[in-house]
């Protein structure tokens, strides 16, 4: 691939997205199931179905440009859920891995706010006005599942995580 | 490590992102030598000099909490940063590669936005006041560069992109 126009970007990060929401897919039902809390493991399976209506929004995309719907490995997301993966075979409290489980997804989210913030300010030079919307309703369900997340963070979870542990008190 | 505290997870998580600056201080001079723009290359400037700054607000943490000053290898921030080393091997126009290398930045930026989020909440709750001053300008620091990024895409970056390249009228 040669990065000669930003079609050609639009392409290149687009697929790169595709392969990430797959690679999240395949993570989302062990996170739900590693979640102790009931409102963790709703969130985790809330955003899985999200998750299946993005796939199908790209699929979309593809299909509108007249492009082969495919991916291209998102060493990105790889990354940031190999990490997610290693909290989950952790041992530990179970409030701090629930802790552990809202960080390492809300890093799943904000590589996925900057991807489509990038995608749809392309998408809007190029003239792509159905992408436009198509990646809009994608960002803003990312945006809404990392409140979310915050919010179950500060309403117990954290609090829950601080409460336990025997040498919490040793470094204060 | 055991995740039987929030106390070992803020450390924990303060380990990934100590090894993740100090990726990001070994990329940005690349990134900063691989953009056209100059106001680009400028931010990049900038940015290395606020990480480096980052990694000693971060050093003094650990001091201050007598833990050791070490890292633990970011798997997040080497994915994405890996993702734009692939992006700047790419041949292509100088313009697209910079709208490139502002979506890789974002990337990297929006990770650090939510890892910081995530010890600075837990920071509070663990009452280790002087930590949550010091993430709270790591934090400042890492909006406002994702900010400039975005005006920089908008101020003229993303337009050049969408003005060069020979096929990007083909799928319209």
């Amino acid at each position: 691939m040669s990065l000669d126009s930003l079609d050609k970007l639009f392409l290149d990060e687009l697929r790169d997205m595709y392969n990430g929401e797959k690679q999240i897919t395949r993570a989302l039902p062990k996170m739900a199931k590693a979640a102790e809390n009931p409102e963790l493991q709703q969130a985790f399976s809330k955003h899985l179905k999200e998750t299946e209506g993005q796939i199908q929004r790209l699929e979309q995309i593809f299909k509108e440009l007249g492009e082969a719907v495919r991916g291209k490995t998102c060493k990105g997301l790889q990354g940031i859920l190999e990490e997610g993966k290693e909290m989950m075979e952790e041992e530990g409290e179970d409030a701090v891995l629930d802790a552990a489980l809202i960080s390492a997804a809300q890093k799943v989210e904000h590589y996925e706010i900057a991807s489509y913030g990038c995608l749809r300010a392309y998408a809007q030079l190029l003239g792509y006005d159905s992408a436009v919307r198509l990646l809009e309703q994608n960002l803003a369900e990312e945006e809404a599942a990392d409140k979310k997340l915050t919010q179950l963070g500060e309403s117990g979870i954290n609090e829950a995580a601080a409460a336990v542990g025997g040498d919490s008190e040793e470094d204060q």
